[in-house]
């Protein structure tokens, strides 16, 4: 893949999250030569989050000894214009048709481009995780929401809208719990971290997952992946269970979704996923293989992202380089 | 359009369907210069389907004066193999794994290529019923079962296992209604025509659906959708709300399919809107407007087919003159 990049050329990802901003320099074999890893919402309360990117980039450009830029490549929570590069609106970041891409162009002086964080997760998984020869690729990463990646004939679906792959809102229960976006029985609605910690926090009130309630609480915001991959470690039963489940309805909406799409490999990433691929993989195959019809899901490829924390930035400095291409 | 034929030139497309098989003759402006319509399962047991298909072409040839063809195109019902024409298996249709293109090519010594008959009625509502600005588009046809069909930038999925589209076994309702697939709460168990049926049947076996019961008795077979139709302006109320509901589950569907490809437009054929489009335009725009979110379905153009009985033919004539020029 060096025909992206001369040698001595150099292309930077930056991964925008609701908890981290990642930002690293990759050179021409895309390896990674500088990184820097800052929370998005820091102490110093007077930074906006644009300003902790372009600070982001820069410790990750001092990293890597201060090399000349092709381009910067992003990924961010959408919704967003992945054509002008604006982000529509995302309260979590404090954001409102903001131009996020000549932003980061003028301050560094280089092009920028900005896509979806799970597309760009999607897309640096397919093309840096041994996918790269299966033309259409699903890629599902539930955490806090639950998003998705469609590449369909090596090329990543973006839509009319310009925001294709929002499964974390298909209806897979109707009349089942509320979900954030105000609909009910949406697959985030049960099977997001969200819906599992409210059902662990639960648990930890009645002292039915002691790991919990003695390392976490019962507050939502501190059962975090980790946690419940710990949780499940230490025996915690009725854990265990509330995450298989959430699991296996991933597996369902993976169903689903081979049905409609017939991809070749699917793969999973994300914090819970990182967390515990073992028990992931297993339910989401169980969901998959109970819900896809068996000619549409024969020979599919179910795997975990390779690329762990990486992926979005990975993938987003190749599409800026695709996109420079063209 | 006349740039696939000279004129003087001819196409042919056949639809196979459950219950009728459809032949058209189109010249270079497609149009229908000959049409024969046989019932699939006629009173004649000794005949095969392939036999009927032939002899529906053949008819159709007749009526357009036994012009020679340029090519074949059919659309099926699957599961099948676009690119070899081969049917792998279809009960009604009594095919296991057969040749259908090549039997067809030999019959007529002309080229001859397969797909999907929803695919193709997508396809030809795509191209000959104001869609074709459109470069993703998703066609939803309910009937006895629901298929689907996906354009997406300009070109059919197809997918990895060359059936992507099968959008009626998406999970609606996890632990729902039974599903001829073996499965529970697929849109199929919820919103086809049998549903439907089973629903109206129960009605009538009560009294509580008088134009039913005395115009179809309590036999699901006998209770089409122009039957449903016309209970519905006879005043069937309980009727109508088991249809209204059917079809607002099928718009559960479109907005979970919103969100997940994003099309720009959304075509609704089949036999159940064919007889009642008003209901099913306003309930599937309802039940897409609740559950695709407002940034994805925003300007996504919903409409009834305008091809009516003729949609899977036209789109398979255009097809496989289409592949003949790859």
């Amino acid at each position: 893949m060096g025909r992206d990049l001369a040698p001595g050329e150099f292309v930077m990802g930056i991964d925008i999250g609701g908890t981290n901003i990642v930002a690293g320099v990759l050179d021409h074999k895309y390896n990674l030569v500088g990184r820097c890893k800052k929370k998005t919402h820091g102490k110093n309360r007077g930074q906006s989050t644009e300003e902790r990117v372009i600070r982001a980039a820069n410790v990750a450009l001092e990293i890597a000894g201060t090399p000349s830029l092709k381009a910067i490549g992003i990924g961010s929570p959408g919704p967003l214009d992945p054509i002008k590069g604006i982000i529509y609106d995302t309260p979590n970041l404090a954001w409102n048709n903001f131009p996020l891409a000549d932003t980061i162009a003028k301050a560094f002086g280089v092009p920028c481009a900005v896509d979806n964080d799970v597309n760009m997760g999607t897309y640096g998984e397919w093309v840096f995780g041994d996918l790269k020869n299966c033309k259409d690729v699903l890629g599902v990463f539930p955490g806090t929401g639950i998003g998705g990646g469609i590449i369909i004939d090596g090329k990543m679906l973006q839509g009319f809208s310009g925001s294709a792959g929002e499964i974390g809102h298909m209806t897979i229960e109707v009349n089942g719990p509320f979900c954030g976006c105000g609909k009910r029985g949406c697959l985030e609605a049960v099977a997001s971290r969200i819906a599992i910690a409210e059902q662990v926090a639960a648990l930890a009130a009645r002292h039915d997952a002691p790991y919990i309630f003695e390392n976490c609480g019962t507050d939502l915001a501190n059962i975090r992946s980790s946690s419940l991959a710990k949780a499940i470690e230490a025996g915690d039963k009725k854990v265990e269970a509330v995450v298989r489940k959430a699991a296996y309805y991933i597996g369902i909406a993976v169903g689903n979704l081979v049905n409609v799409l017939s991809p070749e490999a699917v793969v999973l990433g994300g914090g819970l996923v990182e967390a515990m691929k073992e028990l992931y993989l297993q339910e989401v195959e169980r969901g998959m293989k109970e819900h896809a019809l068996p000619f549409v899901r024969k020979g599919v490829k179910l795997s975990a992202a390779k690329l762990g924390d990486d992926a979005v930035l990975m993938g987003a400095a190749k599409m800026v380089l695709e996109r420079l291409k063209d």
